[in-house]
């Protein structure tokens, strides 16, 4: 195995992405709140040699609930759970800059990354959604440059604290009684427009230094945090040139910041419906699709184009002029127009292509077929790799795992085993210096 | 086995609640950042049947740990790693209401006790030292009044948002595709002095409700507290008369507001240092306050005390007047106090009597010895059982299973195996009803 290397990130919604997974034969309905079904699915990432397990997230119940599951135990303390029952993947939180302490949070990831030795990554959201900010005082979401300035003096403060303790400020010698080396314990003494917190963080770096943080940065706002701040980032993009225009556009940007290019991984989502011929995978999909209730997808995707549901016909096209893009999900409300036009089709075929609200892109058919897709992908630039959302899990991430990754083994895309112990190793990303580490060799130089 | 039953929580503070127990030769020094350390504590606990593993916590660097190890991990993230590798202990995490957001914990909390199975506790605190707030963006601590005045709106809160699902809201039906019934998922619509909340919760109730809440309510402020919220109490008593007298007090809190006596389990500290002779126990005491520094062990009495540390003199008595107990830490002034001044001792002895600043009970002697006082204690009713600190971990807890426990499994005072499944049944308390559920039923009656 040699040359580049494809990063494989599975995003565990609960029962699989469709919003009728949990209705399948196969499905367990109450998995979204079981620990034994995320340690299914988490070992067998891990059998597939993955290189993580990611939750999404926000604070507040925001989906109809009434028709499926949703995000509802809390990432990290979920993840803490199954860092004990793995042993090599990564696992990845989503956590809000918008609804969180900054050294709660870095205090929390620090601990994840210590408990796991070294396999946490922390992706940063802003939470749009008004049902969280009703959770925590305000009376809806709070407007989208402010939660992104918030989320930049965020991010760097919670860097700073994962940074405070040198990598050899333990000492924990017996003889003498010395235990730690508090000269290289640093306060950070952060005095921001939001945030003024005085450090240390109480938790040392770990194996990889600091956690991982990720991002999904997809309006302008959102790409120039990814670009300042992000190792890797969660895109959407529905063809590879979409995809290849936001990769070059996101390393220039980084580039600007002083970054080089490379240091960031780029991982469109993708959902997949994986079957032994193309009919058996068409089939899967129509199955799936027939269990969505159509009045829950149209909600959905009114939801996402801001619309009143009303003017949804589902056998004509979108309803023109649309309204302009919000400030939140930006990113899926463009990914959901361009697929609706690129292909001119009517609401009801855009609600079966979106697979219930999806808004990311899904491929159907053999594991030969989105083996080929991702190395095209891959091969073109558009990707280093994927965020993955099988159909149903654990049994679509079984499929992937048994029959899309051996393909890509064989065809040099991708490790057979794990070749490191940290989520920095699986990404081939540096093990970053202790910004006060560096600071302290520059004095004494 | 039959008749009252003690209750044994063991306090897991890193290397042993001496400051010196990292040193011992069978002792860890990294064992507070490594999860394998805590996951041999909490087996152990588990094959002595013990109630809960605790962890206490305050979210700042504020002891020196130039000397000695302190909590650096964040309780639930432990925590729930801990959930993994047992499966009958309870887990009891230390959260502060000053420096969290009420969401955020309950959601946090509710989690642990689903991944778990119903074997969460959350200890309340409202965290009284300058180095917290100096991370959340104050000077310094909060007043005292202040404090107590959001924990009982926090509290309250909290609770609240844990029963916002009523038992049976979840429905999960495949063939209708109905998924949760949502007219038993309820918002909480809290508008308070300090907190504004919508609710509802994105986690229902779990196997035992919802996570116990203990508290370690010393002052007037925290008696009351205690009284109106908790479920058990981490109490400070040096004598039987003391605990006896603290018990009685909270009991009668308790009924002014409306709960039965018996509905709190009093859980004083217990440090316990054992040896198989009186004689050996005394040398392990000798030799783990030998390798305490006296700087150490003088600089954390005087901040106890509130005193300048010039003004101790070791072969003296405490110097009078001393100051009024400080609004922070006041149990384990007043705790000092009376142990400095009941036996006369001089600084010295008062620092070995505390074990170099624990301010806890510390008994030293043989199983049979420390059995005998644990007896006495649960008889006179000073205690329901205790919240241990073993001398140095895992060692010291191992002695503790092994040989304390039997006898008092002889005795009939202690359950040779758990009897039930959650936390709650260990403790001898009953699963609460949804206050929601409740109010629905006088609804439709």
């Amino acid at each position: 195995m040699s040359g580049r290397q494809l990063h494989l990130n599975v995003n565990v919604l609960h029962a699989g992405v469709y919003p009728s997974a949990w209705r399948l034969p196969q499905s367990q309905p109450d998995a979204f709140l079981d620990l034994d079904h995320f340690v299914r699915v988490a070992r067998v990432a891990e059998r597939g040699k993955l290189d993580a397990v990611f939750l999404a997230d926000t604070p507040a119940i925001n989906d109809r609930i009434d028709h499926r599951p949703f995000n509802a135990l809390e990432p990290t303390v979920l993840l803490a759970a199954l860092a004990t029952a793995t042993r090599h993947v990564g696992l990845v939180a989503t956590a809000s800059t918008t609804y969180n302490e900054p050294f709660n949070l870095a205090r929390r990831f620090a601990s994840l990354d210590l408990v796991s030795r070294g396999r946490a990554g922390w992706n940063v959201v802003t939470t749009a959604d008004a049902a969280a900010g009703r959770n925590f005082g305000f009376a809806g979401a709070s407007e989208h440059g402010a939660r992104y300035a918030r989320a930049r003096e965020f991010t760097d403060l919670v860097h700073a604290l994962w940074d405070s303790w040198e990598d050899d400020a333990f000492i924990g010698d017996k003889a003498s009684g010395r235990f730690i080396d508090t000269a290289k314990v640093h306060a950070v003494e952060h005095r921001g427009a939001h945030y003024a917190v005085a450090g240390p963080l109480t938790v040392p770096r770990s194996a990889q230094g600091r956690p991982v943080t990720f991002q999904a940065g997809g309006s302008e706002d959102g790409r120039e945090l990814a670009a300042a701040t992000a190792d890797a980032v969660f895109s959407l993009a529905q063809t590879i040139e979409d995809g290849t225009a936001y990769a070059r556009d996101l390393r220039a940007r980084a580039a600007r910041y002083g970054r080089r290019p490379d240091a960031l991984v780029i991982l469109p989502g993708l959902a997949t419906v994986i079957g032994a011929t193309e009919a058996e995978a068409r089939r899967r999909q129509d199955e799936l699709w027939d269990l969505v209730p159509v009045e829950y997808s149209l909600a959905r995707l009114a939801g996402t184009l801001r619309l009143d549901p009303s003017r949804l016909e589902l056998d004509k096209p979108l309803p023109e002029p649309l309204p302009l893009p919000p400030d939140a999900n930006h990113t899926m409300f463009l990914g959901t127009l361009a697929l609706a036009r690129r292909d001119r089709l009517t609401v009801r075929q855009l609600l079966r292509a979106l697979g219930g609200g999806v808004g990311h892109r899904i491929v159907v058919g053999t594991p030969e077929a989105i083996a080929d897709d991702i190395e095209a992908w891959f091969r073109a630039g558009a990707a280093d790799g994927f965020n993955l959302m099988p159909d149903v899990l654990p049994d679509g991430l079984e499929t992937f795992v048994d029959a899309v990754v051996p393909i890509l083994q064989r065809r040099g895309l991708f490790r057979r085993d794990y070749t490191g112990a940290t989520l920095r190793d699986h990404l081939g990303l540096p093990r970053p210096a202790s910004r006060f580490a560096a600071t302290d060799a520059a004095a004494s130089a």
